[in-house]
């Protein structure tokens, strides 16, 4: 038998989820795999808050560097958060030759490179596979299932957030503002939720599926990030009428030497398998060059499923210290392409939803479609409703055909500029899967 | 960069795939791993024969013992199905110490135990990830990524010809034998048909996904298997009317210190993931402890896709070669439980959907209710059409309440020697999900 020994840093939701799975699952680990997992040590700035699950005083310390000063902890779970303390204590462990395990996506996002390198050069391992997507084996799959494929596009929904705050707002007709409340009453939302609705959160986890994917850290600001707070139950429903769901997408696309990469709200159609990925649920559809598409479904957070994947890490940083091998399954970096490997925005070519709110009057469509079509932009379809006679306000629902987005920008620019358009005119991007 | 020599037995269309693969990704593959792919040799009986893709000649050899002779390969991928010659392969292959990919859930289905055994006895490994569910990454899933888990159920759509047919029957309304028929022109169904209609093959592949869940290899010819030829549009139709899909499952579930296991066509509702998989799509939706339920979606055959899986297999291999280990990955047998560890079938409870063909008059649902009623059945819903006054026989379809299936069986005995009963009653089992 193979003792390993562990320690947490951050007895939070999922630290107290890892406790909790070990108390439970311990032996059948050890079944399955001849490693018994020793918890030898947390460190956590407030010991005597009430948890969840029961745990012993003696366990605790509030110094993290008492468990990197412990020679017998060979894993260091750092749980904390944010990408400072936590940072430090990545790279502590790292430099005291401790492998870690981490769940902090936004640390990945921003200092991964670096985490990796020093990760390499010490010898030691990082594992992450509950950092996108909580309990889903994403990391893995993508790693080890799909290593002979060129991977050719990566659509998920990977915030829980933002995916249950739409899901209700598509079931309940109601504002966003009113859902996201109610999200932040029941505890879906936090009371700062913009990196869950303003795309970051999912844009974090993009990057990370992105390196694993193509072999690149792409710089985390350049990731084109747009978040939830501008869809109404009015295009919502429009949407729906045309046979499409929103939902908020972090999308990778492999085109012509570079990727097309950004987090953003998306129709999709409704007989899509994402369409039906409702409330917290998590789901992240790949296709590569030999599997064709797949998707991955599960839950995306919340403490017991995270703890299964932080220790599905351990395992395996358990079995390779068995063999002497704790750290071949960094990823590694091959690709040298510089960050013109990101293709802007504007350079995309897809097919979009858009509303526009004008004048009800004879002609309108017409300057509409003009100011569309000397932009290159063609309409697969229109709908327009509520006509009265008379003055009054009605909406104008288009879907074009594939069209440039610098060419659609423009367009919206000039039809916004028109008298008898009466707001900002809304696109959103279809997705076709 | 670590070379490793690989030989391939049996060139049919998976073996193809794995070459055309290779042809494609070998770059890729070296780049994140660092492990140069090498095909040294492919024995098949037909080198002639006209394939999808070019093989140099002097590759081929019609005989496999040379390459089980070449001590340069260390990785034999066994692909030419079926229970004899492939054993023979195998064991062939652990016998010199070299480690096998393996596709043939039927050779693990039966032979899975000595297999593993004598893999352990020589310190090679055994990687079966296209044997099941095709590209889908499930057995790193199971075995790696859900190691923290205790499995508390699985549903699987794992044939995907079986999934194809009922797809076209509940789209078309067709009867069972004319769809067959137009899934053997088109390609998606064999000659034979039997393996995949009557359930075997999602048999076997369910037999490996216990083994990896529990622990333990069942006597294959103990796990219940129905397929899917007795289905008829009117069962298909009935379903849609209350709200359900008929798909032909795999289903383990934990349950009291044992499993309930088996391959059978059940109801599953139409909201559920798993009703939205369609055509030759796969699906195995497994719920554990910690992750809570998850689902991984993709093609579950194919020559592309199971080439995906097979490389992966040699990469991991390959991985673990690098670092002197070849073995530790190979599944545990812990479970000491003998056969009693499965559940009869007449001991499972579920709901049931039935269907009775019925003489059209008075007190023939009194009849019929009194014989459920007596054998502790009690009823959900009740739909009963297609009444004319006067003779003539209709269908009468119930959904029950949990009921045990013996006392159904017991029910549906007394049931079917009524003598306003025309026809053997059907019973389909409900799958809540």
């Amino acid at each position: 038998m193979n003792v390993v020994n562990i320690g947490l840093i951050g007895a939070g939701t999922v630290g107290c989820g890892v406790i909790k799975v070990l108390g439970q699952n311990l032996d059948i680990i050890e079944k399955r795999t001849g490693i018994r997992i020793e918890l030898k040590r947390i460190a956590d700035i407030d010991p005597d808050r009430k948890r969840p699950v029961d745990i012993p005083k003696s366990l605790f310390t509030t110094d993290a560097r008492e468990l990197l000063d412990d020679s017998s902890i060979s894993i260091v779970i750092e749980l904390v958060g944010g990408t400072t303390v936590a940072k430090d204590i990545i790279l502590g462990a790292i430099d005291k030759g401790k492998n870690v395990v981490t769940a902090n996506k936004a640390l990945l996002a921003h200092y991964g490179k670096e985490l990796f390198a020093a990760a390499r050069r010490k010898g030691v391992n990082i594992g992450f596979e509950a950092s996108v997507g909580g309990g889903i084996p994403i990391i893995k799959a993508i790693k080890e299932g799909f290593v002979a494929n060129k991977i050719i596009s990566i659509h998920g929904i990977m915030n829980g957030t933002s995916n249950y705050i739409l899901s209700r707002m598509t079931e309940e007709g109601k504002e966003f503002d009113d859902v996201l409340r109610q999200a932040q009453i029941e505890g879906y939302a936090e009371a700062d939720p913009s990196f869950d609705i303003d795309g970051i959160d999912a844009a974090h986890k993009l990057s990370i599926l992105i390196m694993l994917s193509f072999g690149i850290f792409l710089d985390f600001k350049k990731i084109y990030v747009e978040g939830i707070r501008e869809i109404t139950p009015i295009d919502i429903s429009f949407a729906d009428e045309l046979g499409y769901k929103i939902k908020l997408l972090a999308i990778a696309k492999s085109k012509d030497g570079g990727i097309e990469a950004g987090v953003y709200p998306t129709l999709v159609q409704k007989e899509t398998q994402i369409a039906d990925v409702s409330g917290v649920f998590n789901a992240i559809y790949i296709v590569g060059d030999s599997v064709g598409p797949t998707m991955l479904y599960g839950m995306g957070a919340g403490m017991m499923p995270t703890a299964s994947a932080v220790l599905s890490d351990v395992v395996q940083i358990a079995k390779n210290m068995e063999t002497g091998d704790s750290h071949t399954s960094l990823p590694k970096l091959y690709n040298n392409k510089n960050s013109s490997f990101l293709i802007p925005m504007s350079e995309i070519t897809t097919k979009y939803y858009l509303r526009f709110q004008v004048e009800d009057r004879p002609g309108v469509l017409g300057q509409i479609t003009g100011c569309l079509g000397q932009n290159n932009i063609s309409i697969e379809s229109v709908i327009q409703k509520g006509r009265h006679l008379g003055g009054g306000e009605v909406p104008v629902v288009m879907m074009t055909h594939d069209a440039k987005e610098r060419d659609l920008l423009s367009s919206l620019k000039a039809i916004d500029s028109l008298q008898v358009v009466k707001s900002k005119s809304i696109f959103i991007r279809i997705e076709e899967l």
